[in-house]
C-alpha cells in the first residue's frame, strides 16, 4: 500500500514551486498528515516528534524517534532517514535535527512551519535553528486541497468499504428482527461494522498502513442520535427508533465517511418530516458543490433548506468539511469559510436535523468536486423509504 | 461514568493554589486532556476547539462548538457552558471566549497555557484577549503527575481488563492450535482483543466516555516485531515465532498498558536469552521505581541490565511514561528527565530487546508509586514458562 513515485514527485515539484512563490527556503511538516503526504511515512503518533525537512532544493529529510528507524526504512518513505535517540532527550530532537539540516548545505534563513506547530515545538525549534525564521506558512495546507488520481483511488475504494460497512450495520439489525431476538446495542454495531471494515482492510491490502484509524464509527439511536458527536452506548435499538450509522474507512489513509439514517419500523409523521428536510438539504448541498463557488454560499444554500422547513433550531452544525489525508481537514464547507471550490476537491456533505429528546437525521456522502459538478464516491441508497428497517 | 465531586473540589483547589503560586489569573485549558481531567468532559476531538476557562477564583467555564451543546449538559462537566457557533466560524470561537471571560469580572492579566498549545490558536486567543499575557505554564502538568485515589480505582479497572484481554489473546492462539486449524494473524488478534475489551467495557459500565481509545492492540509476531511500533498485518502466527501483545485499556479515560511477549512452541536458546534480557531489565526497572529516585536514574539502571547482557545494540526505547488521562504522559522513565518520582505517579514499566529480522522482546506493567515502593497494577503472568503457548 504504497503511492507511486509519479504522486510523490508530483507533489514535491508543486511544493517546490510553492516555496518559491513564498520565498521560503524549505518547509518544516511537522504534522502527522503533513508527514505522511509528503513522504509516506505512517506511524504511531506520539509524544515522540517526527520531523520532515523539506527543502527548496534537494531530498527531504525525515527525523525519526530511534524506535522508528527500522519501521520508517520498511516503508521506503520518500525522504532520506535520520534518526534521535528519544524523548524528552538529553540532545533533543530539535537539536539533532539543526545538525542535520547544517551538514546538508546552505543554511535556510526562511522555514514555513505549519499553524498546528505547538508553542513547546516552536521554542525548541527556534533555539535550536538559531538564525533562521520560522514562518507560519499554507504552502502545504493549500497543496492538500486538491487530491491527486492516486489518492482519489484510495478515496474511491474506501468509500466502497463505508458502502459495505452500512450493509452490514443493516443486516445485524434485519437478522435479529428476524429471529425475534434482542435488538443490537449501539456498542454492539458499532463493535461490527468496524471489524467488518477492518477485516475488509485486511482482507484486501497487503500492507495495511497507519491512521488514525482504519475504520470508524459511531452509532446512535433513539434520543441518543440528538447528539451529532455522542458516543456510543449500550441502549438497544428498539421500535420506532431513529438510528444513525456515521461510518468512515481510511485506504491508504485516504478517508471517506458515509453517513446514513434509518427507522426502524413504520416511521411517525415527525420522523417522515424531519427525514425530508435533512435529505433535502443534503440533495441541495450536494448539487452546489461545483467549481467556483465558494465554500459559504453552498453551505447558506444547504442550511437554508432546513430553515425553510421551520426547523432552524434543530441545526447544530455546518454542511461539511474537507476530507483528505485526515478524516477532517480544510476547506470547511460554513459560513466562515470563503473558499472556492476547484475540481479535485474531495468534501463531505452532511446537513443534519437534531431534536433534542428525539433524534437526530443526518445523511452523509463523501463527494468529488469535478469540472463539470461533482461525484458522491458514497453510493449507499438514501431515501427514507429504502432505509426503513421493517420488523 | 463520572467522578466525584469530591475529586474536582481536590483538584480544582490544587489548581488554585498553583496559579496563586505562579501569580496566574487563571489557566486556559486547550489539551482535550486537560479538560477531561480538570472539567469531566470528554468529546469528540475535531479542528472545533473547546477551552476550558479555569479563572483563579469562581466558577471555570467551558466553550465548546453548539454541536456539543447539549452533550455536555448531558455528562454535567464541572463547569458553566457557553456555545460558539461552528469552526472556523464568522465570529471565531477565540472572540465568543473573550466576550464570556469580560463578561465574569475583572479581565485577566496573565493567563497560563500549555506548551501544546498551536501557533494558530495562540495567534487567535492573543488577538482576542486583547491586553492579557498568555504565559505557559506547567501547573496542570504538575497536578496531572500524581493521581487522585478516585482516579487510581479507575485505573486499577482498566487493569483488570488489560489481563483479561491478554488471556483472550492467548485463547485465540490455542483454540487454533487445538483444533489443528490455521492460526490467527496479527490484525485477527487485534481485533480480537479490541473487541474483548470494548465488550468489557460496554457491559460494566453505564456510561461509556469518549477516550481516544476505549481499548486498543498492537499484536505482532516474528520479524515484525522487532518494531516497537509497527502496525499489525496480516501475516499469520506461525509455530517457532515470537509474539508480543501490546495492548491498552481506559476505564473514565484512565489509562493502562499491558504487555507480554509469547512464544509458540519451544523457545530456541536465542529467544531465551532474548527474553531473559528483557525481563530481567524490567524486573530491576520496576523495583527501581520509588519515591525519591529520578526517573533518569531508574531507566540507566534499567537499561544498564540490557547492556550488561551484551545487547545494547538491540534497545530502542526508553523504560516507560506515565500514564493517566492520556496512555501517554509525563514524567518520561528516560535519561534526559529528572522528575523526581512520588507516591500516586502511575507509570509504564516496558523495557524492550529488538533484534532487526528476528523479533522483539517487551514485558510492560503499569506501576503505581507507593509510600513504601511500588505496586503493578497488571498482573497478567510474566514469565518465559508460563508465556509458552505449545502446540
Amino acid at each position: 500500500m504504497r503511492l507511486s513515485s509519479v504522486y510523490y514527485a508530483d507533489v514535491h515539484a508543486a511544493l517546490r514551486q510553492a516555496l518559491d512563490e513564498e520565498g521560503l527556503d524549505g518547509f518544516l511538516a511537522t504534522a502527522p498528515s503533513d508527514v505522511a503526504y509528503l513522504a509516506g511515512f505512517y506511524y504511531a503518533v506520539t509524544e515522540r516528534p517526527v520531523y520532515l525537512w523539506f527543502p527548496r532544493e534537494g531530498r527531504p529529510l525525515c527525523l525519526v524517534p530511534q524506535l522508528d528507524d527500522e519501521y520508517a526504512r520498511l516503508q521506503r518513505i520518500e525522504a532520506d532517514i535520520a534518526t534521535y535517540a528519544e524523548f524528552p532527550g538529553v540532545v533533543p530532537a530539535e537539536r539533532v535535527l539543526a545538525r542535520e539540516v547544517a551538514s546538508r548545505g546552505r543554511p535556510p534563513a526562511r522555514i514555513g512551519v505549519s499553524g498546528g506547530l505547538t508553542l513547546a515545538a516552536h521554542a525548541a525549534l527556534t533555539s535550536a535553528l538559531s538564525g533562521a525564521e520560522l514562518v507560519t506558512s499554507g504552502v502545504v495546507a493549500r497543496l492538500r486541497l486538491t487530491k491527486h488520481p492516486e489518492e482519489l483511488a484510495w478515496h474511491r475504494q474506501a468509500a466502497g468499504i463505508c458502502d459495505e460497512m452500512l450493509a452490514a450495520g443493516r443486516s445485524l439489525i434485519e437478522d435479529a428482527l428476524r429471529s425475534g431476538g434482542p435488538l443490537p446495542s449501539e456498542g454492539d454495531l458499532a463493535r461490527h461494522v468496524i471489524g467488518y471494515g477492518t477485516d475488509a482492510m485486511y482482507q484486501r491490502y497487503d500492507h495495511v498502513i497507519y491512521t488514525t484509524k482504519l475504520a470508524g464509527a459511531l452509532v446512535y439511536a433513539g434520543p441518543n442520535s440528538a447528539h451529532p458527536h455522542g458516543l456510543p452506548s449500550r441502549r438497544r435499538l428498539r421500535d420506532g427508533d431513529t438510528v444513525i450509522l456515521s461510518l468512515g474507512a481510511a485506504v491508504g489513509s485516504r478517508f471517506v465517511e458515509s453517513e446514513r439514517t434509518f427507522v426502524i419500523g413504520e416511521p411517525s409523521a415527525g420522523q417522515r418530516r424531519y427525514f425530508a428536510a435533512a435529505a433535502e438539504a443534503q440533495e441541495v448541498g450536494t448539487a452546489g458543490l461545483r467549481a467556483g463557488r465558494t465554500c459559504a454560499e453552498v453551505n447558506r444554500e444547504c442550511l437554508d433548506v432546513i430553515r425553510g422547513h421551520g426547523l432552524g433550531e434543530y441545526i447544530r452544525h455546518r454542511q461539511g468539511h474537507g476530507i483528505g489525508v485526515q478524516n477532517h481537514e480544510p476547506p470547511w464547507v460554513e459560513d466562515g469559510d470563503a473558499t472556492v471550490l476547484r475540481a479535485g476537491m474531495v468534501l463531505s456533505s452532511e446537513p443534519g436535523v437534531y431534536v433534542p429528546g428525539h433524534g437526530g437525521y443526518r445523511v452523509s456522502d463523501t463527494v468529488l468536486v469535478t469540472e463539470s459538478g461533482q461525484e458522491r464516491l458514497t453510493g449507499y441508497p438514501r431515501g427514507l423509504e429504502e432505509n426503513v428497517i421493517a420488523p
